[in-house]
């Protein structure tokens, strides 16, 4: 059978092994290079432009159906738990917390309720919403289990590498955000963060707020193609009387975006984290839905004031 | 009718006002915001994802046949000429001389003929090969223009912006080279780009002779898509009893192909000037088709000398 592989990148350097043993099996086989980020970012394009039969994506479980053969290989990682001893320090006072995990660690999240709860704690994991599919599980979009138990914890605590999944957790709860890294064997508070993004949320709003012309993205990955949203918005920034275009790429790329200089600011359909994340290299405002539709708000607002002379 | 607007990079900064323009006569527009190297790299994808019944693909000649309607609207730019005075310069002493230039100013050609005969000079301009289209146009894949008469000349000229499309035509040829910037009104003789590129290629080959593994580029974009060639190389490399698998994507990503770490090289069945342009940010060779034949007989060589213990 002619297969497509695809990595995560954190698991790219397992694709060599991986695509050996299937061609002792006798599949032909093809590796997709691209980034990867998802569930939500399957290489079907890809896969049939090859005539591939199928495509066995590694890392991440089954986010939305799809018109294609897909075989998803969830990749269990044993992270090491000695680092939630040095986290009890940062959870003093703290009788209930919630405890959250990317997939690849959700199978150890009994022992760790379990080691919480020998030291005295009760450990609350929410169970999954939207495209998480297992309880204590979050996604970079999806931070349900984080947020639907924000009002019966005292603090979270995050169990994973990197700062994508955490960050998304720490913006929707309010409540003490513990993070840990198992791998670099290092724990934070990191709800600081609420307060540094939403600062920046407001910059973008205020840069924004001038602007005259918008460009939407709108992504072709299978899992974050929204064009009834992309159209909405295009049409509300219609009806305000400004310009809009539909701006489609698989992956954004910030130098295409800063090539396209004719728009006073970008507005993200896409992934919900690519107006959150690092979009410092971008030159121009990029905007969520709502930043957009504050936008528009505070322009209408201005207008009705300088209609009635309130300021020039 | 729905429309997908596609432009290269230099152009993307026109995209909203050939949008409205558009929109004005009552198409449903979109713009494609990837990464658009040249018409081999056409968003068909794009717009079959998003039903569109035409994609306008701006800046480019017709590059060879899809099955997709495609409108190509070619860019015409009146570069000044008045920098041709400063290449006389370069020029003195070379009596017959070849010129070149990208599709945007081949309008031009007769133009800067016209100047240098007025100045002396036999000018030759070579006819279109492979897939350029026009008299003395060069693309970065098919610089036929320069490479067909450099028997014939004494020099040659290349009039247009930037290094991609004359590093082509140098690598290509054996004469002095002038290349005349007329936006940033420059000109620079750069043929002695031709030994620090066959240096680097020789670096390229003999840090690949020890590799085990080998990871051969096939892009999706619908005029670089050489799966045969691909395929071809991955038996070659197999036959010496090496391991190769065939990496997939549209425009290939630095970090992608670095989080492919157990591939010791790669191999390039894309664009040809991937292997060739800056790939300092890789942190394996990336070998054209050629470089890897080379490193094969190496091998081979090496292993029958290793073998009659010439060298251990």
């Amino acid at each position: 059978m002619k297969v497509l592989l695809q990595f995560p990148e954190g698991l790219k350097d397992k694709a060599l092994r991986y695509a050996k043993e299937l061609e002792s099996r006798g599949d032909e086989v093809f590796i997709s290079c691209s980034p990867t980020f998802g569930a939500c970012d399957l290489a079907i394009d890809e896969a049939k432009k090859l005539g591939a039969e199928k495509l066995v994506h590694f890392g991440h479980a089954e986010f939305h159906k799809v018109d294609f053969n897909v075989e998803y290989v969830e990749f269990e990682i044993d992270a090491p738990l000695g680092i939630l001893q040095d986290t009890l320090e940062y959870l003093k006072g703290y009788d209930t917390i919630g405890v959250v995990t990317t997939i690849q660690h959700v199978h150890q999240l009994g022992d760790i309720k379990a080691f919480y709860e020998r030291n005295g704690k009760k450990v609350v994991i929410g169970r999954p919403y939207g495209f998480a599919k297992k309880a204590g599980q979050i996604l970079g979009c999806d931070v349900g289990s984080s947020a639907s138990v924000d009002s019966m914890v005292d603090a979270h605590v995050y169990f994973g590498g990197g700062i994508f999944h955490p960050l998304g957790a720490v913006l929707a709860t309010k409540k003490p955000f513990v993070a840990v890294e198992p791998f670099e064997n290092r724990v934070e508070r990191i709800d600081g963060l609420r307060e540094q993004y939403r600062r920046r949320s407001r910059g973008r709003v205020l840069s924004a707020v001038d602007a005259k012309s918008f460009g939407i993205l709108l992504s072709t990955k299978n899992g974050q193609h929204n064009p009834a949203l992309a159209k909405l918005l295009k049409d509300k920034i219609a009806s305000a009387g400004l310009d809009a275009e539909i701006l489609v790429s698989n992956t954004f790329d910030f130098d295409s975006i800063n090539n396209m200089m004719e728009f006073d600011a970008f507005v993200n359909t896409a992934c919900p984290r690519i107006a959150v994340d690092d979009t410092e290299r971008l030159r121009k405002p990029l905007l969520s839905s709502n930043e957009l539709m504050e936008v528009l708000a505070m322009k209408k607002d201005l207008a009705k004031m300088r209609e009635n002379q309130v300021i020039q």
